[in-house]
């Protein structure tokens, strides 16, 4: 497990001993099945992947972390939430990461992820003062960006759907995406590695144009892509790869 | 947790102390790690969707058990079962949609179903004599209509498959559908909650006509995509709207 | 449990008793709550489905664990991988599995089969002997098919997301694909079981093809498709139907 250790010290900058123990918990029951998967996540995932230069550990730990709330993955939940800890991601953020995928990914996913990050933050010794306020002063909202969006929506589906076309404006653009303790182009980032993650490949091209109007780059796009294919798979990722490709095409470079 | 209380309390004749006790476990943990999410729960949520008057307590469960299993969500079962009991989902009813749903979300979601269900029914002393029959008399079915159905994706598919054409015939539609203990209104809103809890949106078209023409009016299908979004994520509802709105829009209001 | 028992000993040449535990205990819940599903389950899917000509019982166990690991669906693994040794698949070979649906399905899905299968494989003294090497000699490459398809790709998307493209051709095609321990035709029937029970429709074109290419007959898809309408549930069998017959016609027979 010395490998392990030191593919992950090299990525942060302080890496626990919670993370180590994950870890290692995680490839001793690989290395009985799949001599070969181990040597995947130790080499290829962990060794190459997560170092390559276009996105930060810390971004690479909120992709990921999305991604497996996203698919309601609990198994390793517990190793990738104390990497995140480790890699810079704030508590408060991994709590707005949770409540943002309630919305974007449903409401028991949401659940679940708690249940994992709860334990991790009781290790941690991670108490309320380090989450966010349940209600705290909202970020400006740019108004009439909002309003071109509900104006859009309303005309498509007020007449049929007015409970969603309500709760979208008022409780989603209106409230969650302006919570103050995870930024706009983090919110995006989580979104977008959602989206990716569940196959929702209709929702990306405003998700993802939205991430890059956030300050997402289009090589920070294409990183948090090639990192999501290890951990949604390749099809989904083969699957966003024509509209992101049409979304990268359309804007100025 | 006297909040939970109340909001429960106002949705049901009865809100047995399983569901309080499920509920208050639920919401401990989501405080621990993201105070504006048991916010969203309880105010949101339980305190508002729930009580929307286009769609009954009753309708509510079942379209939310419905996506819960579909989207093999284990975590949240525990409440939800005992709150369709307290909201007159009948135990027999909750056995009709575990078992409709290993035919239209798969077998093993309906086994994960099954070991929630298992202790809730057992806490309840509900036994044997308030399950359906494994082979009961089945109701009657339109000829005609499943004649049409038949014929059609014979000449699509029967050729190339004719394993799925026979059995959808033979287990879904000359018996699975005509089950007595579940109505057939309440066996597509089932139907229609499970594809849009998984995105699959090819199949929304027919299914949903199929639930208006047994009985579900357009408003309660409008309050059950809007009751979905929290429970499946927005993403999937906004790919069910558009297929939605032209089912909506070629039927006589 | 008399039933079950002749149900899957005409199945295989050797039914273990830990197969029939886990059958056993499985069907004893699902009696306490749905009495139907015990009938489907124990009659129309292992008595009748998994006995049909056309695929068999080993390659209806690959499509099933496929299934199940594609869906991050632990809760029936134990019985099926079981089932899967019973029927003649190799330890070896549902070692690859998993590390193939690493790549396909997503890394933590293959984590969670990795919990499943350890366990299994511990209770048949299953040693790291009856494992596949990390990094054995691989298969010989189709070098003009491979270029082909690179160029494809890089041609598509190289300009735009550099990294997918390069870890496409040297992790997954020119090095996972040619592992020895599963046949290049049992890692596409993988593959393509794992694309069907994702719902992922836009990949099936591609991998269906080179399935058959490897070996695999219409006949055997068609079956393939049937066993999974009842494991990955009908809608997903639906959405892949048409895009399957299209790869069907354009063959030649």
């Amino acid at each position: 497990m010395k490998f392990l250790a030191a593919a992950i010290t090299t990525l942060t900058l302080m890496t626990s001993s919670a993370t180590q123990a994950e870890g290692t918990k995680m490839l001793d029951d690989v290395r009985m099945v799949a001599p070969a998967l181990e040597k995947y996540t130790q080499g290829t995932l962990l060794g190459d992947v997560w170092k390559r230069p276009g996105l930060s550990a810390r971004d690479r730990s909120i992709v990921t972390i999305a991604a497996l709330i996203a698919r309601n993955q609990a198994i390793e939940m517990p190793f990738y939430f104390n990497l995140a800890l480790d890699s810079g991601v704030k508590p408060r953020e991994i709590s707005e990461v949770i409540t943002h995928l309630a919305f974007y990914s449903g409401w028991a996913n949401a659940m679940l992820a708690v249940t994992a990050a709860k334990n991790v933050f009781a290790a941690r010794n991670i108490g309320s003062d380090q989450l966010p306020a349940a209600s705290p002063s909202l970020l400006p909202i740019d108004e009439a960006a909002e309003a071109q969006r509900a104006t859009r929506v309303e005309q498509q589906f007020g007449a049929w759907v007015p409970g969603v076309v309500q709760y979208t404006t008022d409780i989603l653009f209106r409230d969650l995406w302006l919570r103050p303790d995870l930024a706009p182009r983090d919110r995006s980032l989580v979104t977008v590695s959602a989206l990716i993650a569940a196959g929702q490949v209709a929702q990306i091209p405003y998700h993802l144009g939205r991430a890059m109007d956030n300050g997402l780059t289009q090589p920070q796009a294409a990183e948090a892509i090639t990192h999501l294919a290890f951990y949604v798979g390749w099809p989904n990722v083969f699957s966003a790869l024509p509209v992101a490709k049409e979304v990268f095409e359309k804007r100025p470079r």
